[in-house]
């Protein structure tokens, strides 16, 4: 698999100050680019790098094109650009060893143009879009919808009738349409499992990181909306929505009803408390809860900050009493909100 | 699928004010409930949507039953009401293609009276009881026994002699009886990893979520009791102990040995340390640390507050340094306590 | 199974006091044992129940060889002595029912001498060393290499190109060599994925608990060194390094491009950010979150103290004024840093 530098500068739109002809087989850091392959400064601090990089060709922007030692192409968005040069030498695993071997593929199933791999449990009434790739050991129960061009690594589970646009992909151990966790206490204290009749709704250019949940709606849908980002190990809950090209890092949970706009950037480990909201253009930074809604754009934060150990222990004594502190020096909040 | 009201006021003991021949064919919240559909009013915030409800039927207590435009059923608690109702309408996609397809199930196996789906492996000398459905990709080890009317949803691990009793409902993804995370300290600073003998024993009722991991105990057991609800992506490490009716949500990590009272609710990300107790009836709120042992009943907390990004860096300041501004204020602990 | 105390005495090179004959045939806690078990004291804490221990056998240091009841193996460090018996009764569920049952296995796969259980997948060019056991529905992509004597449970899914050494023990639902989690920025605010053209390049002896997620690296690999321990639904993601026998809690985050060092022991549910670098010999307290870089052997904590909901309550209307209480008291930071 190779591409000339021309062509390369055509799918990204860039400026070729070079040779055109040179051959490109691989991509790399500037730093480890051997002769044959592209490479991309997309930060300033590995400005050094550049100078010694062996690549054969630089993708960056005009204020570093002075100094780039070999051919370049110079962008706006460095990055971007490396990002669709990246899927020229991407090596997914696609092909099953043999289509549909030992996989349960319901009659009713309408998969004509998607490639099903091995073990793969298909139920009625399925829809699979064409180009769409289902990796081994998936489960697809009945009246699922996937749109066209999707990608499904391995064990992936959509329970019954969930829907996913087009383009979508899906990393191994995904979950989605698990029931909520939603119960009613009876009058023993014992739970009583209420069953979900609400499906996940997925939109177009969604990517869904490994063993993330999903949760089915109680009564109305999940909705994830189009071009939303999911880490792995993620737990989305019962009714949440997630707004258009919001991205989220690995590990966080969201609780059941909340709704968060479009763009917004949830760093990972971050935990969202059910039933509030939060507005477009929200930054979270990781391990942060929120535990209400935030209305405003910005960037929040709220974790303890790491201390030794012994540290801790000593800032936390005098923690735990700052009320107490703030009556013995006669502070009043009135004093301080003034 | 359809019932007369009279039939549902019956399955939830409620009195019936209205037709009872009225046919109910799903349910649905009060704002969005048409023509033939059942809904409920459990919380009074949504009382003004009652009045407009187009719904044929609403569960609702007593003192809500003057303001209802159309059929009711009252009962004492319209949630735990609902939850009944809503499995009269539930959907679980239950049925494989065909059983056993490609499942690969020990001669030795009793499953007779057991629907097990297709890609599933069943070990030696497994009971799994009647009218118990194990979803597709699912791998029972040897000598697991499961009881009857089990519910095992896709791709679930149950590891070797493991128990469950009955009624469980078992979502995608979980895993019971993993190895617990123990290892003995080399003198070369390696580690020896211990082999794990104990075994998971699960009671009756009990469902966990979506990629949940419970690992088996040491020497003696790891316990979930009855009526045990675990929500998705949980972990409970060796020789855990969860008493009856205690409720996990989402995320939450429990480490080795902690002891869990009866009807205590955990909320998400929740980090519990191992070889503490919890009492009884305790309320651990949302991505709180337990860090000792909780030997009262209450509701607790611990995180740090969200705030913007600029707030949290200049409160954080100040709290790393809190012994050093007690000190300087010559303020003293035994101030404090007095 | 059981074996006789000399075989056992020579297995931990232990010293023998009694009787070297009697026959064990399983291992206990001192006050769980029954003749013909062998129990071990490694926490004197615990010292009381030996009295009384109804063991054949017990495992303990020099110093309490006097308290001993009965057949006492000295060694001097108890706790890794136990580990190391408890391999002669682990009870691994081998063997599947028959091996390679509706099994995808592509003829160019080098796999003779290990054992691949029912329902699996394994791609193009895969090399699965000599006794090394896959268990049921594993999946094993084209061109992965797995060192001898590996032992994967159910459902583990190794992505393409992705290398383990020898003697790892990976547990079920485990993914490694997912798509890393990187997205380039569109001037219309929508994402764009990067592909992942790196590995996950894991050592020998290294151990991953259930659903636990790695990573591949964006052009360079993620690599796990010999010995780590990882337990269960932990995310490493895409190019972080972890070094020699560190071990790693249930359900810590790691975000990329971190790097740890060796022998760590980082406690559970901790947020590791990106970009940064932890020395050797570093220990972080669970739930933790590091923010930096930590550049010292050392133990670190970082999270909220546990009140009651109250107490919480009271504080926090403090804690978010630190800055401004400062500012009344007229403290500087240079008062306190001096």
């Amino acid at each position: 698999m190779n591409f000339t530098l021309s062509q390369i500068a055509d799918l990204i739109d860039a400026e070729l100050i070079g040779d055109g002809e040179v051959r490109i087989d691989g991509i790399n850091a500037l730093d480890s680019a051997k002769t044959g392959q592209i490479s991309y400064l997309a930060n300033s601090k590995y400005q050094k790098t550049l100078c010694n990089s062996q690549a054969s060709a630089v993708i960056l922007s005009s204020s570093h094109a002075d100094s780039c030692p070999t051919n370049a192409l110079i962008v706006s968005n460095p990055y971007h650009a490396f990002a669709l040069v990246s899927h020229l030498f991407k090596q997914y695993n696609t092909a099953p060893n043999k289509s549909n071997e030992f996989s349960s593929i319901d009659s009713s199933a309408k998969v004509k143009g998607a490639i099903i791999s091995s073990g793969c449990f298909v139920g009625k009434n399925v829809t699979i879009g064409k180009n769409s790739i289902i990796g081994p050991n998936c489960v697809i129960e009945d009246n699922v919808v996937i749109g066209d061009n999707a990608h499904f690594f391995a064990n992936v589970v959509v329970h019954r009738g969930c829907q996913l646009g087009e383009s979508c992909v899906i990393s191994s151990g995904v979950v989605i349409g698990s029931e909520g966790f939603g119960n009613a206490r009876c009058e023993d204290m014992s739970w009583k499992t209420i069953a979900h009749m609400g499906k996940v709704v997925i939109g177009n250019d969604v990517t869904i990181g490994a063993n993330t949940t999903i949760d089915r709606g109680t009564i109305a849908d999940t909705e994830i909306h189009n071009g939303v980002r999911l880490d792995n190990l993620i737990h989305i809950a019962h009714n949440v929505i997630i707004g258009e090209n919001t991205a989220i890092a690995a590990k966080t949970g969201i609780a059941g009803s909340a709704v968060l706009g479009k763009r917004c950037m949830i760093g990972g480990m971050v935990g969202i408390v059910g039933h509030i909201s939060i507005a477009d253009d929200v930054v979270v930074n990781a391990t942060s809860t929120v535990d209400k809604s935030v209305t405003r754009p910005g960037i929040y934060t709220g974790f303890f900050p790491l201390m030794t150990h012994k540290s801790w222990q000593k800032v936390g004594v005098w923690l735990i009493k700052l009320d107490k502190i703030a009556k013995i020096l006669k502070i009043k909040l009135k004093d301080i909100n003034k």
